[in-house]
């Protein structure tokens, strides 16, 4: 299943628009383009509709939102609906200011959503209407653990159902949900906090992922998650001992490109519940 | 002939403006750094024109152009005219939104460039007046073969008459051409285009090959062109099988970091016609 | 007391507020997470406040300023002020621009600065009111050498003491002073140079050691400085015949992630005047 979410990316090559941050557009346009996609950056309100349309995904990071990018991101989202594409957030550091906050939440109303994906803090932010993080990490208290897995499996799958989409929380422990079932995944490695940018080059590529798999949003974020989290994996294996976060982030896109169905397949660490 | 392009450039170390996109900045920035520029990024109205008196040339690439960044633009090509410094331009995704198109067609009528340089749907629009790509890369309709070669020619020879300048098309195989002569380049590797901003740091390269070489520009972008096919492919053989194209990025730099107009003089592969 | 200043980063992992340019942005925030803290980047004023309240530490780097970024600031500045957190400003290519030697004045003028950090012709630019720059490099008239070294660092003291704040200028021979001492670093290699945005990595990486270090602002300068010319000289021995400017990039970031407080003690080539 997961692996054939992730050929239908290479054979469709779906083209995905990101309105990002300029701090990791970079990396997402590249792991876009490892994955096999192809990506196109426009935050313009000027286009963003006629660049969308021409689109088979929108992926929508508030990373570092302004009043100009903010207007693009509704016009791209109507726009994106319209075409039927699907439209994926990711919520950055919903929380953190009271402009993230309510862009986010005023996001949920205006645009119709295929995926939610953030850490569990920007996640329970949107879901509660307030919230608190540490900057653009989850909050500590907010950490999913093998202890409060039913609970937090159980707030995704409410979520999930009161927004109408699929809504990942990714972390050490991943969840992504729709109103009734939850893919709970164990991929991944510690040092991919230390890189700055994997939550959001993973919510390009569960856009590309989305694009190439309109009918099954679920399995498509759920394939993106645990293809990111393998390549956190077989990146961190690659690693010499005077390799550092920089390096790790060149082998983590690295590991992306040469990633094919059977490996994701036979690496995939998750359930169903 | 391109050897000497090349070291003049690491002779001279010119100053290049750079007013470009926010998805490929950086690399375009070491790509000038690598080849014996010295770049400087600056895209506000306010100071565009003091930055770019004390640079040798300048180069415009409208990736992700909004209302402040199309104002410097305009001003910047101007001062750099009055200057008599090189302008390159880079017509990104030319035809894929309105305002990118009128914005391309109105640089060309204000602004005196040197140099264009696009993909062959990119550089179609601009001699057209309208056009389609696949996003920020070329229709596959327009790709240039051996069977279309002498049309395209013909073609970007015409549109240099018309233009008053050099234009480059580049692809698989790329034609730099003037209203006489044309360049018919066979460097690079297919794996190119799956790193983002390749485009993007040859026209950033060509820019400083440009200023290094004022009096040639035909000469000048062939010669960039080149370098920058000779080392995607040098790169490309540096490649082991866990590599990807975050790693190429990289090595595709240290390639033009390391190369001579020696090495280039070998390697070019290319005909005047 | 260098290794202690590094290891109360990696212990405290303060939160670092970056309003920086979109250029080196991403290099600046995987430094901050090598060395120990962790980075948010944010430049819209209608949300500054906020987020700088919740970190440790503020960067102030006008590589790419606008009206927007400028507002941002000083927005930022006044508050981070109020906060009592250590707040750095990298004044890049002052000189090259009325705008930005404008904005750096009154930068001065409107913040209280715990650390200046820029090249020699940026800071006398600040000193003096006035200068010139050779874009984003230092002016070859103004390089400290070991014939000038009693010279600049008299001057930089006495900028010390009116600036009321640590000022380092960098370069071949690094100064970082106070109105009273001046620590003279000889950590570093040329090729530093050729890699953009060492300068905005270094400041971003002193807003995190100057975070965990409130109270030693000099000697957080001094070990970030050290910390990061050493790192410098580890990379470059790293590199092999085929490497550039791009894999000396990655190397230079992956040493700040491995560099132990130990190391530092052994590498650090300082002196104090």
């Amino acid at each position: 299943m997961f692996g054939e979410m992730l050929e239908n990316v290479r054979t469709k090559a779906p083209l995905v628009h990101n309105i990002t941050n300029y701090v990791t557009v970079n990396d997402c346009a590249n792991i876009v383009l490892a994955c096999g996609g192809s990506p196109i950056m426009s935050d313009d309100a000027s286009e963003v509709e006629e660049i969308t349309a021409i689109c088979g995904g929108l992926n929508i990071n508030i990373g570092t939102l302004n009043e100009d990018t903010r207007r693009a991101m509704f016009a791209a989202g109507k726009k994106s609906n319209q075409c039927g594409h699907p439209v994926v957030l990711d919520p950055v550091a919903a929380g953190a200011s009271r402009i993230r906050t309510e862009t986010a939440l005023r996001l949920l109303q205006k645009v119709r959503f295929a995926i939610i994906r953030g850490n569990v803090s920007e996640i329970k932010t949107l879901a509660l209407g307030r919230g608190t993080t540490n900057g653009v990490d989850a909050d500590i208290a907010d950490t999913v653990t093998e202890e409060n897995l039913d609970h937090a499996v159980a707030f995704l799958k409410a979520f999930a159902a009161k927004a109408g989409c699929v809504v990942a929380a990714t972390g050490a422990i991943d969840i992504a949900a729709d109103a009734d079932r939850a893919y709970v995944i164990r991929n991944g490695h510690p040092m991919m906090s230390r890189v700055t940018g994997t939550g959001c080059m993973l919510s390009a590529m569960t856009a590309a992922y989305a694009a190439a798999n309109p009918e099954t949003p679920l399995e498509a974020a759920a394939a993106a998650i645990a293809a990111m989290g393998l390549c956190g994996e077989r990146a961190r294996n690659r690693l010499s001992a005077r390799d550092g976060n920089a390096t790790y982030r060149n082998y983590i896109i690295d590991e992306v490109y040469n990633l094919d169905g059977k490996t994701l397949e036979g690496g995939a660490k998750y359930e169903v519940r």
